[in-house]
């Protein structure tokens, strides 16, 4: 659990692309960002209060997140000095980034000498059980995907949001980084031990109230040859009463595999509710998210409007469009 | 690579059951086993040559290889002496044990003295790339079962063994802690990060000759729970060109998952089948792998035939009836 709130921490982001953690938080818990703090030629501004470590700390920041991806894996000498800075001042830290502040000496010994936590988000930090597929009060919905990278997170961050306005019970459950630097928790699923994927899964997604909906974020595919086992360990340890189907229809082969073509919704569908069903024989397709991002309103429009007619589920672009009507398919499962 | 030929160290086993690895290697690599060495009170017996540390040696012994499940996750004293004397011959330790050889003080500090090498065969020392999907040359089979422990290994090991025997070219490739000391490599893929299985076992079976046959050991299955997300790593890194499907057709339900039915074989064959297709668009169901040994001799062969009209696939048990006939059918794919 990291606490909460914020303050941002851009560095030197070249462009705001580079930013996206930043952005995810300052987009789906803004209520979680003090600020930002960028550093000399920063390229990216969210637009959020800039402050200084000081100021950031008397408005009740508790943990400086790294909100951006730093160049050539490593954490320069001009962000050192920040982060140590922040550290001296009682700060904790929080970090996705692939080189870990816990290998770093200078941030141990400051965390250890203040008192203060280093949050390697990638890395798990949890004696996570065997999956044991006993059958959990609460409902739980899954996006799965045809590809990588589909806006599967995206969806399930919406649908909670959507939930949230409605006064419905919803957590938002993150299994990537950026899912839980938003959240301030959840499981890197993809560093976790393959035999504990699946048990990871349900440890995240506990018990639960009888009307309260877990939004999992998927990882991968089942079609994506590369990822597809931490997908199988989300189907079946999510144990999901619904599932969302996410597509980017304008995508020529599976992200980063040339030789592979994308499956079809038909197969999609197929494939993953007969997984589902057999960890929750009661699990069901309720919608289609579709991410038309590279098509005009337009044609946007006319795709959703065929896929819709063709699979005879709701098929919405929640970016676009919301997710309100999702979430009415959600609801009535 | 564990270096070869071993001596078998039965410690104090209660009985043969706890002896499970030392049997393996005897039954499949004899010529990898140049004796036993069992501690007073031993009650496993694998009718191989009783020989001291010195008489192996001599024998031409290159690693200790311990052939015994422990008692309480500890590696006892009378246990210590003899691993100690091992390396201070100059033998190399192998061991499949959940408490690690590494993580005992007195052994790493023997095994730097005198130069030896203590295998871990239960954790990973390659660092795995991420799977890319590409098509290998040579050719693939892969067992998968309607549940765990069905005998997937056994059936593997069997066709492998028969393959040899018939002059054709074959490798079996482990994936588990007893096939990796049976055969001296592998991959411990139960043990391996989340992102890296599929990519672990795209490593474990490189590009080969035309005519060659990897033999891949499977683990898991895709309909348990627990564990389906290592099964699917192993059906979309392998890249299967053919499938054999493992049953035993008492079990009541999924091992260790007493609200679980196991699937039909049909079931099996429709999703695994599915799934591997994604990868290798030509994979096969050549043949089922039945393990008989809970029905008599009468039932075994009745249901053997029942099975095998039904599927309109050879359907054997390799330990009763051999191989041959899966192996027939792998040839003619």
């Amino acid at each position: 659990m990291i606490e909460t709130p914020y303050l941002l921490f851009l560095g030197d982001a070249p462009d705001m692309l580079a930013a996206k953690v930043a952005i995810g938080i300052r987009d789906w818990r803004p209520d979680h960002a003090v600020g930002q703090l960028s550093l000399p030629g920063c390229g990216a501004d969210l637009g959020l209060t800039e402050m200084s470590l000081a100021e950031a700390k008397e408005a009740g920041a508790k943990t400086l997140v790294i909100g951006v991806a730093n160049r050539g894996g490593v954490i320069s000498a001009a962000w050192k000095e920040v982060l140590i800075k922040a550290l001296e001042m009682g700060y904790d830290l929080a970090s996705g980034l692939h080189n870990l502040l816990r290998d770093e000496g200078d941030l141990v010994a400051a965390a250890q000498t203040h008192g203060g936590t280093l949050h390697d988000v990638r890395v798990p930090t949890v004696g996570y059980p065997i999956a044991n597929g006993v059958k959990r009060s609460g409902k739980r919905c899954l996006a799965v995907g045809t590809d990588c990278s589909v806006g599967k997170m995206y969806t399930a961050l919406a649908m909670d949001a959507e939930m949230q306005k409605r006064g419905m019970k919803s957590t938002f459950r993150a299994t990537g980084q950026t899912g839980i630097l938003i959240t301030g928790h959840g499981v890197p699923l993809d560093a976790v031990i393959a035999d504990f994927m699946a048990g990871s899964i349900e440890y995240l997604t506990p018990d639960n109230d009888d009307d309260h909906w877990d939004l999992i974020e998927g990882q991968g595919s089942l079609f994506h040859v590369s990822y597809s086992g931490v997908t199988m360990a989300l189907v079946h340890g999510g144990q999901p009463d619904a599932l969302i189907l996410c597509h980017e229809p304008t995508r020529e082969h599976m992200r980063g595999l040339p030789g592979y073509k994308l499956p079809s919704l038909e197969q999609l569908r197929d494939t993953a509710l007969g997984l589902a069903q057999v960890a929750n024989p009661d699990c069901k397709v309720v919608g289609i998210s579709v991410n038309t991002q590279h098509l005009g309103e337009e044609d946007a429009v006319k795709y959703l409007a065929e896929v819709e007619a063709r699979m005879g589920l709701p098929a919405v672009d929640p970016y676009r469009h919301g997710a309100g009507r999702l979430v009415d398919a959600l609801d009535a499962v």
